[in-house]
């Protein structure tokens, strides 16, 4: 053949085994999965013309849209084992060309892996304002946005090779999993740093790393016994996502007449029996932003879309966790299906929603199992929800006077009153503080003591803990006054020529003086927390605060642990009489703030604004 | 026989016959009750020492304690029919003397009588401050509290006689239902005129009239086709009853080393999973008050009796209803299986409880069937609790502006989204105020727009309205400023020598031309309210306020009722379009308030501050 026969035959061949078909997604599978069916979306201009065979496999769906550039291959996958399989398009039965599909070997054990738990600390990062450990993939060809550090709301080149330097700071510093904010592509022109906006949901933004980077992100940390969790959104996707410019169906998002429409952000719409039919539309299917159309999880196509790609991420990179972004504007029905999937899939995994509502039979309302879900026939099969209403208890009460009924540590008191409201109540998230509030150092304005009696409050109490970026260092900002780039500043010295670095020590011209002494707090309470099974799994006795003292303590068969939060401005003596039901029959004490030995048959002292850990002995 | 030996026969008969028994209680009983279980109290010095026979009565159980002048007689009702039995003490075989022992012929139909619902409007007065009907029982020899009309703590003299004169004044201003604070006797020589510390469970305190003056009550008020609702304490009595001055058990009253102990109040102790119980004790066992020693009703001769007495009262008065003192304050088992009882003789009648906190779901707990309550395996059998959540936002919204989040009418609404947590949410009291809070006109500044605005909510929203004496003319009061006899003002008129009488109206030296605005709105809109079967009974659909204009709809298969409160400062426009739902296919409507006839097929103004009620037609 001359070279130009030989051309046309490789195109030829290539158009054959690789054919038109622009995406396929998920790109692979595994053999081995609980659940056997997987669809199959391929893409590309005008296939839907095509008959679709598979030689050796069973085709349980085709469905096409009105779109004709998508279709939909639903397989049983029960017999498929690892290898590849090609689907055949033909046209006037002919077929035209192939796509070849692999299905890997899947992890052993993969489906018994185990989520973060309440032994766990969790550590949430921004990516791309906590270390930039590549800065060469700051700005990047194929993503819109360049990197301008001076701009609060810009890319500043954080990425997760910078996570993977630090995690040995993060392992030190006693943290035990890690919950970034999404890594996914957001091809957003502007602000597109949060990256909760996302443009391609099988690729990590370039400006982060590689899908590759992120696989290694995980691996690392399992090697440090550590555990990632990814930020999953599943109400929305970015405005640049190509299927967003070329919907498979109308329906694929939330559709007004008026183009965007924002949603009303009443959440109680969702169970309120009273409300409106288009009141309860406007919130569920009312855009979160312009910037992030609303996807429809009561279409099939695509619940099944996003069910398998959060399938193909725990697999793919090996996760221990999501944390699902605005749980509660979902179409419920949907979200419920989605979740569901999931677990039965990794029946020990976990998964957090973000469920930011003010009352404790709201949030309860939407973890699996609820009895408050059950009055309205729903069950969300969420395992974990947060614990906002103790987040707001914790922004407020350490600056509250000593005698009110309702304030000051009673708030405390109150939140864990309403346990009983809770499905499970050991797995609720608690945290002082995240990327959309104000930085808890901030609030308490520096004061160490408000931090120390915070952080003691949520390392000890029931439920996972979790900690925000630079917290530990004393970090601050102003998100109601200066805007969310205020409150998602860069870690000093993730930046290679950062004129700090807090994650070193001082001794090494690292963290300042005040750094040190929050990070030196929090690294020894973290670091006991590791083996305090007490607080891992231990049940919660409360005791009213009286005078802005709160005494609780968590216990099982053998152990005890006694905490004392004096949120009064003066000492307050511990009647110790008052507290044989958590004493029991312990005679002494070593509080693991201090080290110090104490006799608990006898009063004693617990200073001003302080708080003590007794392990009962 | 001579005159002495006709003196000692006459001695030996009245001994016979009506022994040495110095109460008996029930004083008598009635034949044809659901339940066949009577528990006789017999009380006498040493009556402990004899035997019991009851000749043609089967006595289940004869129980003694350690105190020596109690009997508890329990007989089996079943075959008993009207009339008289003889109760026998007998020592060493022989009767000593014998008691006589009343069943009255039970009124017909009277298990079947039906207590009030959301079709009536409660009205509460303080009975010491409403009218003062018979001036000669103002002091009365047997109690010890002296009138005194210039304390504001003092016994004031308003008495039933002044309820029944003033009657008419009520029925006319459109209430059907009138709740007293209690009435039966409360012997302390202080502060004994809201009577919630009582000494005699079986009798009317001289101050206020007989028993037969509450039974005359009762019929007068059925005359006028409106209830009659005891307000019935069950957590605690007066330090002055007789009983508690010679207790029948030590555990008849929640003892405490230290002799009186304050209760915590923290009702959530009642539920929380993690409550100490030194603090669970300590809410449900400690005192309300000085005065009023704390009842235990896991004592089951106290819960029996209790039990009784109260259904004494639905029989011998003909009552349609309870309100329930501090009912979460009881022991938990023990208001329930009171509870219970009541509503199993009475099915159709109707209990309301005070369980005053500030949150639903807590609330909801309380409620009858209550999926809340299920959580912890409780049910509590109250029919009604007390809408204190709604009654938190009706204080402050008024006086809020308009484009807050959380705030205005926004209040109201996210109020009703939490209706799902109640197992019944029309049997919910809805109320602007009571005789322990701040006067709603008082915390309104006089401000009568704040005023029908609020009423017009309660008195269209779902649920039984309450109304406070003295609220429909514009009656001030404020408790934390000045105590509680500022809040419970005696009613202008209801004394005969009054300067003013506001029962009366303007053209007859009555109410003032401001009395007389609040007084005529009242009654317009309760004598509207009679007849609403969409308020009654409908169902209640919301739409989120915009700009603090709330809009919601009461409706039914026929019939729907549009009500629109605009609480901003600026008139706004209602755009028909958003409530479609609500309006179906009227076109037309009437504004009760205004009796003018609105378009609503197009979009029209409400005024600043106004409030409209439209019947659609």
């Amino acid at each position: 053949m001359n070279s130009r026969l030989i051309f046309l035959f490789t195109c030829f061949l290539f158009s054959c085994m690789y054919g038109q078909v622009e995406k396929i997604e998920p790109p692979f599978w595994w053999s081995g999965m609980q659940q056997n069916e997987l669809q199959i979306l391929c893409y590309a201009k005008d296939i839907a013309k095509y008959d679709i065979e598979i030689k050796d496999v069973t085709i349980l769906e085709v469905k096409k849209t009105e779109n004709k550039n998508y279709v939909f291959v639903t397989i049983d996958t029960q017999d498929i084992g690892p290898g590849k399989i090609a689907i055949d398009f033909k046209y006037n039965n002919k077929v035209e060309f192939s796509q070849s599909y692999e299905f890997k070997q899947r992890k052993e054990a993969s489906a018994q892996r185990k989520g973060f738990d309440s032994s766990d600390v969790m550590y949430l990062i921004m990516p791309d304002r906590f270390a930039n450990g590549d800065p060469k993939n700051d700005t990047h060809s194929h993503t819109l946005e360049k990197a301008d550090r001076s701009n609060p709301g810009g890319r500043h080149g954080g990425d997760i090779q910078g996570i993977i330097e630090y995690l040995g700071y993060l392992k030190d510093l006693g943290i035990t999993t890690l919950w970034s904010t999404p890594l996914l592509e957001d091809n957003e022109p502007t602000y597109s740093y949060h990256t909760y906006a996302q443009s391609d949901f099988y690729k990590i933004d370039p400006r982060y790393g590689t899908n590759d980077d992120y696989k290694r992100l995980a691996s690392e940390m399992h090697k440090l016994d550590m555990k990632l969790v990814m930020d999953y959104v599943t109400n929305h996707w970015g405005s640049k996502h190509w299927m967003i410019n070329d919907l498979p169906t109308k329906d694929w998002i939330h559709q007004w007449p008026e183009g965007f429409k924002r949603s009303n952000y009443r959440m109680t719409t969702q169970f309120d029996s009273n409300a409106s039919k288009i009141d309860a539309k406007g919130c569920m299917d009312g855009w979160f932003d312009t910037t992030m159309p609303d996807m429809n999880q009561s279409n099939p196509l695509l619940l099944k879309y996003i069910t398998q790609n959060a399938i193909w991420w725990i697999e793919y990179a090996d996760l221990d966790g999501f944390r699902v972004d605005t749980y509660s504007y979902n179409d419920k029905e949907g979200i419920s299906k989605w979740t569901k999937s999931i677990m039965d899939e990794y029946p020990n995994f976990n998964i957090v929603g973000e469920v930011w509502m003010h009352n404790q039979a709201q949030i309860a309302y939407w973890q699996k199992d609820s009895k408050i879900g059950a009055i309205d026939n729903f069950n969300s099969y969420l395992p974990s929800v947060m614990d906002f209403t103790l987040h707001d208890a914790i922004t407020v009460m350490f600056d509250e006077d000593e005698n009110a009924w309702d304030k000051g540590m009673i708030r405390a008191y109150e939140n864990f009153s309403n346990d009983f409201l809770y499905a499970n109540i050991n797995n609720v998230l608690l945290f002082t503080g995240n990327h959309d509030t104000n930085r808890i150092n901030e609030i308490y304005q520096s004061d160490i003591n408000k931090y120390k009696m915070a952080m003691t409050l949520i390392l000890t109490t029931r439920g996972i803990p979790q900690l925000y970026y630079g917290d530990e260092i004393g970090m601050l900002g102003n998100r109601d006054k200066n805007g969310d780039g205020d409150i998602r500043r860069d870690f000093p010295g993730g930046w290679p020529k950062d004129e700090q670095n807090a994650f070193l020590p001082p001794e090494k011209n690292g963290r300042t003086k005040d750094q040190e002494a929050f990070y030196a707090f929090t690294k020894k309470i973290l670091n006991w927390r590791k083996n305090a099974s007490t607080i891992h799994k231990g049940k919660l006795l409360q005791y009213i605060p009286f005078d802005n003292v709160y005494v609780y303590f968590r216990y099982n068969d053998e152990k005890s642990t006694m905490v004392i939060i004096n949120n009064n401005t003066k000492d307050r003596k511990v009647d110790i009489g008052r507290f044989k039901e958590g004493i029991k029959d312990f005679k002494t004490a070593v509080d693991i703030l201090t080290d110090n030995n104490i006799t608990i048959t006898e009063e004693f002292t617990v200073p001003a604004k302080t708080s003590m850990i007794l392990e009962l002995k």
